[in-house]
């Protein structure tokens, strides 16, 4: 569903109402993104199971054939703050996975076993593909540290270990980029990674020649610090393919 | 003369004539790159100390305000084969240094100490900043041995240390960017270094974040493997710069 051996570029949703993710998604859908996250937490009725298909009704009337990555983001890690809990929300994404529209299902590696199995099942029953991600808002991990992160995604049986991490220095984007393209040999999986914010923004545009297989753009609204328009990053990745 | 904490887009000059030297400035002075470099061992009458003047003259006499920077390339290092011997080469550097129109002269830090030291003292005497290089074009030297590289060159006295090496994989190219950053922090002069060849394209488009102060582009004809035209150059370095 994702390119392999090459760039994705993932565009978010982040509406908080239907009427928000209707209108994200006319900007959004024209730019023709290789990748549609759905990042549900922002999502006011989340708690409504039925609103939450409804919106993937939408979401699946005018994607065309783009995929569909559904996500609810733990609040630890970035995400917004929900207002059902951990059962709940995991009951939601088993629904969710059922889902004709939904390609892949994002979850964080380090939820409980138990919450992990079952997404995972739910995956496995669907035919969907799974990412499982790490979110670090305040610094960037050890190089040892982040590998053992990538390699704990794939135990737990990702299909795409994602990797999201803060820089303080250019050296934590230097340690980011060496960690992707080692994953990226050694892995087995294919990795998604990034440094956010203003430092880290160069990640976002050629951390793909290092193997990551996902970058993400705004499109409409950004859902992470550093994200920059979908229309400057094809055109920067353009440039340095131009050379390859 | 060079931008500090900045790129500089360096445009080298490889005409065998003066007359090529000429077409060649017709092409890359209109495209106001921030360095010219005449690689004047591509010169076929570098024996002629007159006729090498003269070229300095012409190319003085359109460069504008564009900073000069004067190579004669060992052989050993990249550079063509030439009909002078060694001692000759340094009386030509320094007659050269006393010249206006450069600014920078560029010298082997591999070189002998006796050649270095003749180097060094016409560079100061003529008030002329002075790289010291280093190209390796089969291989990337581990960590330890780039940055003692860059060390050896301002030991022996460079106001600008530069690194050239040949990547065999990513990883070769993420050493390089990896000790160009650390040299940029602790060094205590400025560093020039590229990966050549196709799989190092990408430092020259962006080994500037990482604290390289030169990145050679194409304005008439490459001088070495991996150079881009420098307007691609440009766009590149603009899309990255926008979001920093």
């Amino acid at each position: 569903m994702l390119k392999k051996n090459d760039v994705n570029i993932c565009t978010p949703i982040v509406g908080r109402t239907i009427d928000e993710v209707k209108e994200e998604l006319r900007t959004i859908v024209p730019k023709e993104p290789d990748l549609l996250e759905w990042r549900a937490d922002n999502f006011r009725n989340l708690a409504d199971t039925e609103q939450v298909l409804a919106v993937l009704e939408t979401i699946g009337d005018v994607k065309k054939d783009i995929p569909l990555l559904f996500t609810i983001r733990d609040q630890n890690e970035g995400g917004e703050s929900l207002d059902i809990d951990s059962s709940h929300k995991i009951d939601l994404i088993e629904r969710v996975a059922a889902n004709s529209h939904v390609s892949l299902i994002d979850f964080e590696v380090k939820q409980s076993e138990e919450d992990l199995h079952r997404v995972k099942e739910a995956a496995v029953a669907n035919n969907k593909q799974l990412i499982l991600s790490y979110h670090d808002f305040s610094s960037t991990p050890s190089k040892e540290e982040m590998m053992s992160t990538l390699e704990a995604a794939k135990t737990k049986g990702a299909d795409y270990a994602k990797l999201s991490v803060t820089p303080e220095t250019k050296q934590d984007v230097l340690s980011l980029l060496t960690v992707t393209e080692e994953a990226e040999r050694t892995l087995g999986i294919p990795v998604i990674t990034m440094a956010m914010g203003g430092l880290g923004t160069v990640t976002r545009m050629f951390g793909w020649y290092f193997g990551s297989i996902v970058t993400f753009a705004v499109g409409g609204h950004p859902s992470a610090p550093g994200q920059i328009p979908i229309e400057d990053l094809e055109k920067t990745i353009a440039h340095i393919r131009k050379y390859q």
